[in-house]
């Protein structure tokens, strides 16, 4: 802990003292995210490194329009002396060519072109035709492969080449901070849950519709309420205030920042989605160091999504571009040091097949190759899943694409029925899907079987959180935040009765908030005496302060969800940042809400017909609600947890890992 | 910490095991909040009491319509022992009369009626005219005052009556648990900031424009980031999911719930504001523990609203109605028990004086007798506020009503040209009003200099986040956040360099929160340079994800605020709840924005007359925004801070302080 938080302080002070910092530029459009200028370094300015952990340097030389890059670069590196940290023109260490600091070649120098729009007006422009609309750049590039900085400190980085346009020489001048942690491993066990989506505001909103309260007072109270450690994670990109579920898996995954789509490097300009700078991934790392110190090496991959989805594939994989699925369940056995994950449950099934309008790569067979390449055992729904008892790595795909939705898989079950979304592609519908709960604990099975002395890291995600809330569905998307907590609570009596609690740091997070809060009641009895004109009228049925009242939801069953969701008095629950829709506060029984239809109407003239009418706060491209910006909770129980207390980066949340799991520097 | 939590669980255990714990009602309406049928008893089921302090009981018998009440009821209390805390049919411990048990005499009975709407429906048939929509309900009502229970355990209060409608006995059966908080102090001192309505998503947008960041790491933070210690607050009434400023204050000053408006008393449905259920106070109970116990209450006041406003006014006064600021100012020192801070300052000099519109309790020029009685120094603005180097107590008012804002006291100044608002009446404007820092750094000079060796609390008031967030102004709401941050700063400072830091627990919390989210961000320039027609092309300059961006703020002077808060990228931030109202996400540089015009227009003509429109999301009685659910955030620092950590409900909070301070039963 000491080591982490004195480093971070280090890191400020550095920052602070240091003249030539060049600060974030406003704007919307960037010619490439987290470049500062015509000469770009990647990774950038203010990185921290964890010790050792391998990464790739990018460098691109721009020159705009008609105007060549300077080829004639070059880029160098000195580790500061403390004299040279308080005043950069001391000059103790004085900078050595790159190459030669590292002893890493590069790659041969490319060239390309792309183009970008400089702002909203560009960008608007070129959508109504304008072919002139956008800026071209012509680039020189090199990119040096699996760097390791093993000596922990402040490096500066200075990458020098000419403005051609100006004639000018430049200098973009870099700090990049080595992090050491101790060796000493915290905990044997990590299991990292995200709720994707997840705020504070949905854990209180979820807490009051299923817990019992007596005069205001919680008499149960949420599994993550009574977790010891609360932190608060700052979720920004490296290039833009609000963060998408790729980059910021990404961060927890691997130290680094990045940008909107991006898993496992820093998105350069090139027209390639698996030549971008790529970061050593937490699982690679525990499963390099398990090599030379006994195997500490399980992996486990859980979601509610597709496996090939942003936050699982983050786990695993390397590409610029989340949407390259195929080739993401590729890298899982093939990539370059895969990860092979111990344990893989979720979704996705169209991506391992070509059967049916699936879509694997190349048309290969997945499930196959998972099996005999990789002695993987494959399940494919609920029961199969329940009855594996062995100790084979265990490959789980229960739907085409993401799970349904525990309201739908529990509750309103004829909507299963709906999809041809059975794994394999047999066209018929997955009606026999596990609940999150069945997946955490069945992969927590074969992980203890596999390595219960060496020990393992399980990412566990509630995915539909996020995709509910997306199209302000908050009935499900609260289910599903539900089904997380449930399962958090099944996990700790499941570690318990195993006796690993001691040994085993649990992590609650996020990756990212939505701006979901709730400001009252509604009486949907009242609500509904209203014709769809009375808008009025049908607003005050919403109830506020005092007459806010109580909901009518009630979990007798004691199942941790509410008995009945169709209920009289209901949340007056809302976002900032939403499409054109109508809304009636009611939960939608056929399926996940659809708010707007792009293209076509504003609001979906099916979606809440009879709701009041809200006009959107967003721009003509979104037809669901978007991300924001506020900090995400980290719940943290468990030998390390104090490390995750107050507020912190969502880079630290890997530095921190790293630092319970003894992932340092072993030299 | 042990004997707290240890409390908490031991009390959720309790009422799991009892069978007749009744949850709270659904609805939105009630006859009379936190009761559960025809009998009520004030405190009501599950409160937990700091052993030995001090409360009032009310007990209410309802008829309603014609039916008259039980005046024969009766009121038992037993402690239970274990066996029957688990069976509570066993009768080890058997009931004893309240008034035997207390050995306290009730007040003589009282009766009177009252009226109430059971529903939506009722309510608003009532709004248009129908006299008959209320239901009448006659009361027969004992009270009990000034109760102590010095034994910590787990009590059973019965009240048995006839309901006369049926001609049933009932019996309305409370636990109530009575905490024992150890003796040993582990703080002298505790400073409690309150950023009022503070969530958050609010203190990721205040970073946002005010730190500097690179690659999208932070090279600055907040000072509540570097609190090492976090938990969240839950925040409900006692008969309401959604509170007020009033009855969340009063449980950070009682530990007891309560209903919207009530500070320092449970509501009761008697006409008067004054005769209603009291607890007793923090600072009552500091300064009763004080006399025995060598003398440790010091107690300060400092806010940016008026002195009588609700959080401030927890602090030390006992009504039903917070809005009886007359005679809040006079409970200060005339009330029972009065508390007589040392230091009282902030705004409100209207209900100190009968001059130019000053409503003071019958005339009395309070600043006279504060003075005079209780040896007062009084200041009216900053100057005088900043020259004072006394020992005496200090009230200074700086304003007739709330302080102006941070914005407006120091960027737009012309805008506190437009007041009558100098706190003796004068009828000029208050223009030289303090800043937040020069407030709290002041009042902790004087509670120093009078109680160095004894120790004494203050609570410190950012009141207009809120004040700000209610009209949908969120720059003048987060840059009084940014005042409170940077006031946080400079009392650590203060505190390190008067060696009171190792003696100073500093906690930082809100009492509600409201919707407020940031979403993206606007290309102003973009927004501007289309119609007011041209929604749609205005709302494409709402840049989301990668397109957010970074705004254009930058505090290149290092005073914790942005330089410019005009400026060209700015953010895309909203609520969930708010009225018809239009947006510009631009800085209204003529003072605090007034959203919506009620019984006139919706939106407000003159407000963001170029703004897109918002069609509102709240019944037609609210013109401004409203509070929310979300739990809020604690950061707290120093001896004792290890208290604060993980969630807890906002009666939590007294009971912990009252921990630190070393407040428990001294038998």
């Amino acid at each position: 802990m000491v080591k982490v938080l004195s480093f971070a302080l280090f890191s400020l002070a550095t920052a602070i003292s240091a003249v030539s910092a060049q600060l974030d530029r406003p704007g919307q459009f960037y010619r490439l995210g987290a470049c500062p200028d015509l000469g770009c370094v990647f990774p950038p300015d203010r990185t921290n490194f964890l010790a050792g952990a391998k990464f790739d340097v990018r460098v691109e030389v721009h020159g705009e329009d008609q105007i060549q890059p300077d080829t004639d670069y070059s880029l160098s590196i000195r580790k500061l002396s403390k004299a040279d940290t308080k005043d950069r023109k001391n000059n103790s260490n004085k900078p050595v060519d790159f190459t030669k600091f590292t002893k890493v070649q590069p790659d041969a120098p490319e060239a390309w072109n792309f183009s970008y729009f400089k702002d909203a007006a560009a960008y608007w422009k070129s959508q109504s035709g304008d072919k002139n609309a956008s800026t071209i750049v012509n680039v020189a590039s090199s990119a040096w492969r699996n760097i390791q900085l093993r000596e922990p400190g402040t490096y500066e980085v200075l990458l020098k080449y000419q403005d051609k346009a100006s004639g000018n020489q430049k200098t973009s001048q870099l700090i990049w901070n080595v992090n050491a942690v101790p060796k000493k491993r915290k905990a044997k066990n990590v299991i990292l849950f995200i709720g994707d989506g997840m705020t504070t505001a949905m854990i209180t909103a979820a807490r009051l519709i299923s817990k019992p309260h007596v005069s205001g007072l919680y008499q149960k109270r949420m599994h993550m309420d009574q977790f010891p450690v609360l932190g608060h994670v700052m979720t920004h990109s490296v290039d833009s205030l609000i963060t998408d579920s790729a980059n910021s898996a990404s961060a927890y995954n691997t130290g680094h920042k990045s940008s909107s789509g991006a898993l496992g490097v820093y998105a350069d300009s090139s027209p390639s989605p698996f030549d971008d700078p790529k970061q050593e991934l937490l699982a690679q790392l525990l499963r390099r160091r398990s090599k030379k110190n006994g195997g500490k090496g399980g992996v486990g991959i859980v979601t509610t999504a597709e496996v090939q989805d942003a936050t699982p594939a983050a786990v695993f994989s390397h590409t610029r571009q989340r949407g390259e699925k195929a080739t993401i369940v590729d890298q899982m056995i093939h990539g370059q040091d895969p990860v092979v994950a111990d344990v893989i449950l979720g979704g996705g099934g169209k991506f391992f097949h070509s059967k049916n309008g699936g879509k694997s790569l190349n048309g290969t067979d997945y499930y196959e190759a998972y099996s005999k390449e990789r002695g993987y055992k494959t399940v494919f729904d609920r029961d199969e899943l329940l009855a594996y008892n062995g100790k084979d790595p265990l490959l789980g795909i229960f739907h085409s694409s993401n799970l349904d939705v525990w309201l739908d898989r529990n509750v309103y079950k004829g909507n299963l029925n709906q999809t041809g979304s059975d794994p394999r592609g047999s066209g018929l519908p997955a009606l026999n899907q596990p609940n999150l709960d069945d997946m955490v604990i069945k992969g927590l099975e074969v992980l203890d079987k596999r390595y219960r002395k060496e020990g393992w890291f399980m990412m566990a995600e509630a995915a539909s959180v996020d995709k509910m809330m997306h199209p302000l569905d908050y009935d499900r998307a609260l289910a599903d935040l539900l089904e997380l907590d449930n399962t958090i609570g099944k996990t700790k009596d499941w570690l318990k009765r195993n006796n690993l609690d001691k040994d085993t740091l649990i992590l609650t997070t996020a990756d990212h908030g939505h701006s979901f809060d709730v400001y009252g009641s509604v009486d949907t009895q009242y609500f509904n005496s209203f014709l769809d004109s009375q808008e009025v009228e049908k607003k005050n049925s919403i109830g506020t302060y005092e007459n806010s009242g109580w909901p009518s939801y009630v979990d007798a069953d004691g199942d941790g969800f509410p008995d009945e969701w169709n209920v009289r008095y209901t949340l007056a629950a809302g976002t900032a940042g939403f499409p054109t829709h109508r809304e009636d506060f009611q939960v939608n029984v056929n399926g996940a809400r659809i708010p707007a239809v792009a293209q076509v109407y504003e609001a979906n003239p099916e979606d809440a017909p009879h709701g009041i009418n809200k006009a959107g706060t967003l721009g003509g491209n979104e037809s669901v609600g978007v991300h924001s910006l506020q900090d995400v909770p980290i719940f943290a129980s468990g030998p390390g947890s104090e490390l995750f207390a107050g507020v912190q980066d969502n880079t630290e949340i890997f530095h921190k890992i790293a630092e319970v799991l003894g992932l340092g520097e072993q030299k």
